[in-house]
């Protein structure tokens, strides 16, 4: 199988213009098929702000109404994926910037209200990798474009949704896996998942289930990475073949068989 | 040759929500390949005025500057072309929403200072048909993609460039009529040119260049229609088969042989 990297990356890299510009120059270097994900930064809070647009939260959870999904739809799908696609495009890289309206290449619904309160998070997607439109991506890739995806879907009932970027990049993978060799790639603040996590250079290089175990027992993991690497198993499980959790400076890097972030693996 | 309709489509139908509905239920029962091109619309402005944005203007021409270009990739290519993607998908139209950086599409130049006193309109894009990536069009039509452009195009430095939605509709037009058989229908406030102006009833349902110098001799046409008429034989001069211009109502009608609008021939 023809190799391919799902690479996320996060409004760290995103807000940066220089960050930004050095990742889109390893994206674009990457010889193999490739997709990007990007969520949103800290320019829609700002653009939300100025448009009196206020972010609404209930218990904790942020709730996505009709001005927030206009806000990030403006935000993510317009402002960042096409600045990315015209910067790529600079580079050599035929990018192609969509949602997962486009081409209803994701589908996914619009999340119930949850619980006994019935909180409404407004417009939210979950998804179901197993109704991705895999052969219009696989008509994009075999055609040598790089997919560019904003956190955003939609209903098939004319709505876009807001979905979780890591959540749309592990779904693509998935969706993927029986096709393609997939990687998926997070990019990372640190350099991988560390083993003392004041000390950046102690990554753990790889993680398979039994490391892990061994790792949960020896309470050595920072907390806030758990989800991440249960995250990474859950997409191990439904198929993607390894998942790599790493510095976007790395990314280059991190595209070879001599990695320096951490590889999950079965 | 396939039939191939590429319909522009103005901020009048844009801003009005029970318009683009109506619009896009006609766009979405059109059985041949199709491509929309859409602007703005007022919200374009809206917006703008809220995030503090004013409109510059230098010898009556709007320029596009840094703050411009930002607000128009947000709700041309995000806001307005993602709804319009979005609402397609549910009517069955297997919409993708593009700009002309998207697969790099179309490619185009920032327009050079104008004239002695060197008039930089800024982020502005010019176009030339011949250099539109004419294949990666084809591979979406030829596999029933609907693309819906926003008009807004890339320099291949990496910016972003606001573009005449009726320009990129036409130079598409151009550039497609060698492998389809093309009609350029500009959706239109009236009927169709008109005899008299004040009547909507006297639509001149046919115009070639014999017929149109008749009407320029008889100084009967409405002189604001005369740069879309004369726009519309620059296309054809160029290649295109058939322009049309009419009301979006009746678009479905307009894509038949039977047209009720203005139907333009060599």
């Amino acid at each position: 199988m023809e190799r391919l990297f799902v690479i996320k990356v996060g409004g760290n890299i995103i807000d940066d213009e220089g960050k930004l510009k050095s990742f889109l120059t390893s994206v674009a270097s990457v010889k193999s098929h490739k997709i990007v994900v990007h969520g949103g930064g800290k320019i829609a809070t700002t653009i939300g702000n100025k448009l009196d647009i206020e972010s609404k939260y209930i218990n904790g959870r942020r709730i996505t109404d009709s001005d927030t999904i206009d806000l990030v739809t403006m935000v993510y799908g317009g402002l960042i994926n096409k600045k990315i696609v015209a910067q790529l495009q600079a580079l050599n890289c035929n990018a192609i910037g969509l949602t997962g309206a486009d081409g209803n290449i994701i589908p996914a619904k619009k999340r119930p209200p949850l619980g006994d309160g019935g909180v409404d998070f407004g417009w939210v997607g979950d998804l179901n990798s197993s109704k991705f439109n895999v052969q219009s991506l696989m008509l994009l890739l075999q055609n040598n474009f790089t997919p560019i995806f904003a956190s955003l879907t939609h209903d098939g009932q004319g709505h876009i949704l807001n979905t979780n970027a890591d959540t749309i990049a592990s779904s693509i993978a998935v969706a993927l896996s029986a096709y393609y060799d997939v990687r998926l790639i997070y990019c990372f603040e640190k350099k991988g998942v560390l083993e003392n996590v004041e000390d950046e250079n102690s990554v753990i290089t790889n993680i398979n289930k039994e490391k892990y175990k061994q790792l949960l027992d020896e309470q050595k993991l920072f907390a806030g990475i758990l989800p991440k690497i249960d995250n990474a198993f859950a997409a191990i499980d439904a198929g993607v073949q390894e998942v790599l959790i790493g510095d976007a400076d790395d990314l280059i890097q991190n595209t070879t068989d001599k990695t320096t972030g951490t590889l999950i693996t079965q």
